[in-house]
């Protein structure tokens, strides 16, 4: 039967000043999913790393799109999926989204790239309501586009491209447990208007300054007057990071997605490296493990390694 | 002595989802100003229409400014302001910073052009004070710059101009009075984080939308869910007009300012004509009088007539 093996990366949600609506896709870490074409209307989960995923389709952030997937058609299909897990879960780098994405192009990739890539969100978003609850599409959309994307909207679901120069990103996971629905829930439901504000001119900023290239804006627009002061709290040695960070060269950065991971955008990979070596030198410091990565965005989103 | 004539256009500013950080300058109506460079430190204010304001120069918007841009020079110069007004105070088009933009964009010509048009915003922002007591600059800015204009933050002054698309405007001005002050007086300190997260992705959609040249996106993203609710109520017939535009073909528009003007934006000339009838017949009908204007966005801003 048919088989295609893919890489589906990393993204990292919640960007600085675009809580909830703009997230970007990283080259790496990365998944590696095979998926393989069934000519019987099932899902099988087999995984070969030692993360305690269920192997329940139904249960699983790659499964549940995919059972969404084929039980809209007609045709007698379904997969086999073999996931390795490379992005840990649990790290705010959008590992249940790599799962669903990746299930959801390499499912497409077999059938003949019969459905849009918003067709794909909206299955793999699907896994993201296995994961966490609540079927959030701002780390799904930037694994499937690549790049950087806008969640305008999700009800109706209104993705954009946002159109990026080179940028170099550098993430630390320090080995700390930050849970999703802890993060979540210590936001406060109102938020003062003149800091709401300051945001949207922020956020209108950040786009602007990606697409005109304009590398001084969009620095100036990674600022986060509402999120980050709450949920900074979470994560040791935040504050001294992005200091130290930003004085080495970085552009700016923030919490990625819910944490506890710290992301920073550079211009070049010398900077970056500087930057990834600031970051160690604090958890080195503070006596925490940490994975640490120096990569860029990926325009790709989710990878096919092979053609059928 | 050396005098330049120039049209100070009038502007929209709180761009529906950009509040208090967006705005756009329009082709018309615009206020004629003569100004004439005096050896002598000193600002006469004059003026050629009937509105009552203030003749002195330090309560005056336009003479404001050049107090403060005479104020810092060491050479023995003044100014000479002649003003006919065509944008009627209190419309919500940007009446008084039309005044403040024309007369240190004169000032600027006259002097041989050694202010950018930064230290113009900040120049003109004075007069912005005397008028409101408040030195905003989303007004100002698309006066000075043309087009769109994002201030991304006012302390530090942070001008963005951000490239659109031919836009064609209608506006329609009841005649009734909102209060400044009013206006912002009955908005509440205090939003739902998930309205203010809304807005945030309506003004990135917006932003992106404007320099993609995409009018789909644009029309969608022309939705404010914090301000347009609480401030519309001041306004007769805002959503019937609101509604009746779009249906009419509109890609969408709201407040302009505090109001009480309404703006809608459309692709050509030919809707703008008719989302204008729409707004007329609906104050027809209500009983209300009104002036209304079918015009394009300015990219120019302030524009001199003579050379010097």
């Amino acid at each position: 039967m048919k088989e295609i093996t893919i890489h589906a990366p990393g993204t990292v949600a919640n960007l600085v000043c675009g809580f909830d609506v703009l997230g970007l896709c990283l080259t790496e870490p990365y998944d590696i999913m095979k998926v393989r074409l069934l000519d019987k209307k099932e899902v099988i989960i087999r995984t070969t790393d030692n993360y305690p995923l269920p192997s329940d389709p139904a249960l699983n952030t790659a499964g549940a799109p995919l059972l969404e997937m084929i039980g809209g058609m007609q045709r007698e299909i379904g997969f086999e999926v073999s996931i390795t897990k490379q992005i840990k879960p649990g790290s705010g780098i959008g590992s249940s989204a790599a799962s669903a994405a990746g299930a959801v192009v390499a499912a497409n990739e077999l059938l003949g790239n019969i459905f849009s890539k918003e067709e794909l969100v909206r299955f793999a978003m699907f896994g993201e309501k296995v994961a966490s609850g609540v079927k959030h599409a701002d780390n799904i959309a930037p694994c499937i586009y690549g790049g950087v994307t806008l969640i305008r909207s999700i009800f109706p679901l209104d993705i954009i491209p946002i159109p990026t120069p080179a940028l170099f990103v550098t993430v630390v996971h320090p080995q700390i447990e930050v849970r999703t629905s802890d993060a979540r829930q210590i936001l406060r439901k109102e938020v003062l208007l003149k800091d709401a504000i300051r945001q949207w001119g922020n956020i209108a900023g950040l786009v602007a300054g990606l697409m005109k290239s304009d590398y001084d804006l969009i620095g100036r627009s990674l600022e986060d007057v509402i999120i980050e002061p709450v949920r900074s709290i979470l994560i040791p040695g935040f504050h001294e990071i992005k200091k130290a960070c930003r004085a080495a060269g970085a552009i700016g950065g923030g919490i990625s997605g819910s944490g506890p991971s710290v992301f920073m955008l550079s211009r070049n990979r010398e900077t970056a490296c500087v930057v990834e070596n600031v970051m160690k030198s604090v958890y080195d410091r503070i006596g925490l493990n940490y994975n640490s990565y120096v990569t860029t965005i990926s325009q790709h989103g989710v990878t096919c390694l092979n053609t059928l």
